[in-house]
């Protein structure tokens, strides 16, 4: 994937929505990148749309965003997210308040879909 | 490193300690494998020393081992010991009731020092 813009460049008010991927590392070191951390806080912030798959719901358990939340997950860090007081569910997608999360690749369908509709319906009221 | 025991063979008994060690994948593969945990549990049960460097923590917070034990951890998944219900300390060893643990491979010297010493000193009564 080819990078168009750097962490520090990138602002929540120019976009709709940020997509946190998956796998064991990636998240594992966007965790240290405060940077990562604060535009993730920005987007949600600002009512915009969070969609996290596989391990990325990590970085949801790393900004406290997770807290209060219906979420899914890849299977090995469901523990994780229930000690950051989600709600965790067994399926292809959850969605909360604009907060979109998907377990595995196979559920890469059902969690692309949802995102498109999300944006779709607009901002998200967080304090509701 | 030669394996020379299969997972479902190897007995708490058999042993004094057990050191599980980190890296981002192997922590995450070992929190779903039903046999890792139940051979860790063992070790726990049975007063053994159960040490773990990195990202091996996540094993103690997997089994709840973790909960209300002073710990440290990589720095990546400080945010889940924490909500695994540990006090998460930034040194290069904790040990509480026989559980050791360390940060990165910088601290492998105290590490392995700190688990002959407690090896040493016997059996942890972790009621007490």
């Amino acid at each position: 994937m080819p990078v168009d813009k750097d962490l520090k460049a990138a602002k929540a008010n120019d976009y709709d929505a940020i997509v946190l991927p998956g796998g064991q590392i990636n998240p594992d070191l966007l965790r240290l990148n405060k940077d990562a951390l604060t535009l993730i806080k920005n987007f949600y912030d600002a009512g915009k749309i969070v969609a996290a798959v596989c391990h990325a719901p990590w970085l949801l358990v790393e900004t406290g965003i997770a807290k209060g939340k219906r979420m899914t997950s890849y299977h090995s860090i469901k523990t994780d997210v229930i000690n950051a007081g989600a709600h965790w569910e067994d399926s292809e997608v959850v969605t909360d308040k604009g907060i979109i999360t998907s377990r595995n690749p196979n559920d890469l369908e059902a969690f692309s879909k949802k995102i498109v509709e999300e944006i779709k319906e607009g901002r998200h009221n967080r304090a509701s």
